[in-house]
């Protein structure tokens, strides 16, 4: 089960329906896409493409997708997962749900479609458009990725790190403390602090 | 210097501004976010991020990206080509014609992002709107990619291929032949062909 929020995103990738979907080729070199999110449910993301397609070979080869979105008002969503082919009886739940699709595959061709579903992943909504900037991090069948900064106890509390966040997000303490919410996670605190209190989250 | 197609589709990239960058990250999984053509010139596409940023590192240790983009009207573009990082005088002329950047990162906080030129790489225009949906390639720097099937020798006119056709852009003749500007990719007529003569053109 999806819990909240992830649903919250996930209904949010198939309101906006256009989504990029990233795929790594046989030679392991990023491909994208322009597809549309077909189905939003408890279970995951559906998408559909077709056997002839090197995004099928792909998806089929590694059994992974990223996804990336616009949202209205300059908020986007990235994503990142694990994707499986499930049975064709989901081509025409597809179908159902997107009538617009018979116009692309009249009649019986759309069974040259397979549909796959997105069964675990995590991603993040950011907000550019609003000062300060914002995100919030979401996943489901897995945990939640952390990425960015923090500051250590190493910290010596000059305010380095805050005369350079071009957000200034980050809180005077002991030890000082980034605001992951708002934070661009541009690095900017890292390069300047001079006693290597801040740390990175990602590998 | 690059052609005139490229050169139009480079600045459709640029005029629809917001796209989604692929890369691949360090364990070969693909990853995907929402970023701004910056500035589209003969020698490629200029795009910033900042060296905090997973993207950053991806960029610095594939040299490669990934980019699609929705243009309006439902026609969109995808491409795959080189990246690399060019001197902090990009920086600024990124702010000169994208004022709009000095609110996320202003003052000299600027100067923890990089400028990349994406220096090469081939793409495709894909219009899905419009019945039949059609398509165009353009590169720079680098050969054209060719995608799709085509309908070799042999060929015994049969029809399989156009009855399965969702588009119905296969034309009669010797042997019988697939228009590509108006193929989908889907495969179905290589399903279908009894005398296994139709081939895939990627690899």
């Amino acid at each position: 089960m999806m819990n909240e929020k992830a649903k919250k995103y996930v209904d949010l990738f198939r309101k906006v329906k256009i989504a990029s979907a990233a795929t790594v080729d046989q030679d392991g070199h990023p491909r994208s896409r322009i597809i549309n999110v077909m189905i939003a449910a408890e279970e995951g993301m559906y998408i559909v493409t077709s056997k002839g397609k090197p995004f099928y070979e792909q998806l089929m080869n590694t059994g992974e997708i990223a996804l990336s979105a616009m949202c209205p008002d300059c908020q986007s969503l990235k994503f990142c997962g694990k994707i499986k082919k499930v049975e064709k009886q989901w081509v025409d739940k597809v179908f159902q749900e997107n009538p617009g699709m018979n116009e692309v595959y009249p009649g019986d061709t759309r069974y040259i479609l397979d549909a796959f579903l997105i069964y675990e992943g995590s991603g993040e909504w950011f907000d550019l458009m609003h000062y300060p900037i914002s995100r919030e991090t979401f996943s489901y069948g897995t945990e939640e990725e952390r990425a960015g900064f923090e500051i250590t106890d190493e910290c010596i509390g000059c305010g380095s790190c805050l005369r350079a966040c071009p957000q200034k997000c980050i809180a005077q303490g002991e030890p000082w403390r980034i605001d992951p919410v708002h934070c661009l996670q541009c690095g900017a605190c890292r390069e300047v602090c001079p006693a290597g209190a801040v740390r990175k989250l990602h590998a």
